[in-house]
């Protein structure tokens, strides 16, 4: 794209924003995903237009602690299923600071090999200062690419920390990635993914501890009394070089279809909707008190004023105040 | 405590927890926190009662990656306080499932030394299906240790996941704990660790790799621009055999007495009460919608009727909902 193209592209209507992004204009496609990050009202607003079309592509979660070699068996996912033409959507969801909102050390293009194919698409987003938080800016930034025309959707993320395991439930399908040797592995399981994995995936199975790992997957499935028959699998994988990945983007292609045709994949997005539209009210709830309502403000004055360092009664206070100021302004 | 006593605990009526707690009562003690945790409006109830009497324990936080021995140097630094005659409250932040609500694996006691001294009392949290999120939760829950009269009070969280680090957050004093060879480090330091740490502790520094994971430190303090008197100190220890903990118990009381004095810890003090207002604010708003407006409900039988798969249109349709409740109402 040129810069004439580029700059042109900036002023147009909003309004086309949809069939832009409809029509693949990767710009486009990048621009209502800022949109989505920031909670901007212009996404709401637009969403109505495109909703319908939604839900066809396929949203696959790949998650699991630190180290365990998530990007590079997206990107090797990745690859496979573009060498069966298959389109694909990239969210990596980067740990980044509470405080500067910026992601430190961060590496945001890891996934170089797939950089410049106009097939695969890549966003990377930080984990703090999301509007609304993690998972709804997940669920929209995945809507994006459903609009944008993706056969599939990757979403990557640190599979331990409660935002972070909400993000790998919502979506078709979610991959555990766990690696031999990491001495984390069960307290990663402890930390909610044993329930979220429809798939395990034992990466880096090059490495001392192999059968050590599994045999812990194993025991820990017993110990839950998961039925033979409902447990997810166990699959093993050299993400560096490749081996076992056509396996596991094999069963991951089946698993998909016996969901689709029994109708438990309808159900999971029912499920998804339902946490979902909870994340986008709670979300707005609290823009409303806090920025529309102006009560930021005040509460900023009334700690700073140190007359009271009592957290119930001065949220008391600010419900009260905001529900007074609803009143007077009536139903919306 | 004699079964009879313990019924007898039971049914004294509540009005009585807060003197009960404030005498050292540990079974009153338990039930509040008990309360705190589940939401329980009576804790709010009985806040008024004894907010002016907080503030007089020094609260620490202990976080870090998995598999750093946050636990055993936890125990270690209680059991060096105890040497001192000083009273210890724990709670410990256990991983937990996003299903079912219970611990996988757990082991819930693992502070066996300290289980049976009287001048330590222990709680373990699960980090799911807490009311009103996990910072909400330990807020509380360390308010009622305060109460409890312990002199510290020690949060132990694992340090990788958003909600995880917002406990470590509200703290006077955080340590950031990590480990030689675990390939974690930096990931768990792009999570928002790096800005939480008023002291680092490089822990299992028997390990190989103990030089380069202080360089790793020290570079990424360069690189972050932080002007020397402001570093957090780093610091070395090996739990398992003691080895450091009573010089960074010692560094730890100089650090608290240097910040009272100079008013730093109240100036954090502020600033973490209005993030608590915040949380508990939106805590009722979340509960005011779901349970007491019964939108809960309603939303469940919008997506199970399932003609409509609009996330944004349903959010909008609750929330008209709650709004016209709200205003049929009046104020509260």
């Amino acid at each position: 794209m040129t810069a004439a193209t580029e700059a042109d592209a900036m002023v147009r209507p909003e309004r086309d924003l949809v069939a832009r992004v409809r029509a693949g204009e990767s710009i486009a496609c990048a621009r209502m995903m800022t949109w989505a990050e920031r909670g901007d009202a212009r996404f709401a607003a637009v969403y109505g237009e495109f909703e319908s079309e939604l839900g066809r592509a396929r949203r696959i979660g790949i998650t699991g602690p630190p180290g365990a070699g998530k990007s590079t068996l997206v990107e090797r996912l990745a690859t496979h299923w573009r060498a069966q033409e298959r389109t694909i959507g990239i969210v990596a969801v980067d740990p980044s600071s509470p405080f500067s909102g910026g992601a430190l050390l961060g590496d945001r293009v890891r996934m170089s090999s797939l950089a410049l194919d106009k097939g695969v698409f890549i966003r990377s987003m930080a984990t703090r200062g999301v509007f609304g938080g993690l998972a709804r800016a997940t669920d929209d930034l995945a809507d994006v690419l459903d609009l944008y025309d993706r056969d599939d959707i990757l979403l990557e993320t640190v599979g331990v920390g409660q935002s972070e395991v909400d993000v790998a439930r919502s979506t078709d399908l979610t991959l555990v990635v766990l690696h031999p040797g990491g001495g984390d592995t069960i307290q990663a399981m402890k930390a909610g993914l044993m329930e979220v994995a429809d798939v395990y995936v034992v990466n880096k199975a090059d490495m001392p501890g192999l059968e050590q790992l599994v045999h812990q997957l194993t025991d820990t499935l017993d110990v839950r009394d998961v039925p033979l028959d409902e447990r997810p699998p166990i699959l093993t994988t050299v993400a560096s070089s490749g081996e076992g990945v056509a396996e596991l983007a094999e069963r991951i292609d089946a698993l998909d279809a016996e969901r689709r045709a029994s109708g438990k994949r309808d159900a999971r997005r029912a499920a998804n909707l339902r946490l979902r539209v909870r994340r986008i009210v709670e979300g707005r709830l609290q823009h409303d008190i806090w920025q529309e309502s102006g009560l930021a403000r005040t509460l900023d004055e009334r700690v700073a004023d140190g007359r009271t360092l009592s957290a119930y009664g001065l949220a008391d206070e600010i419900l009260n105040a905001y529900r007074e100021r609803r009143n007077l302004e009536g139903p919306a």
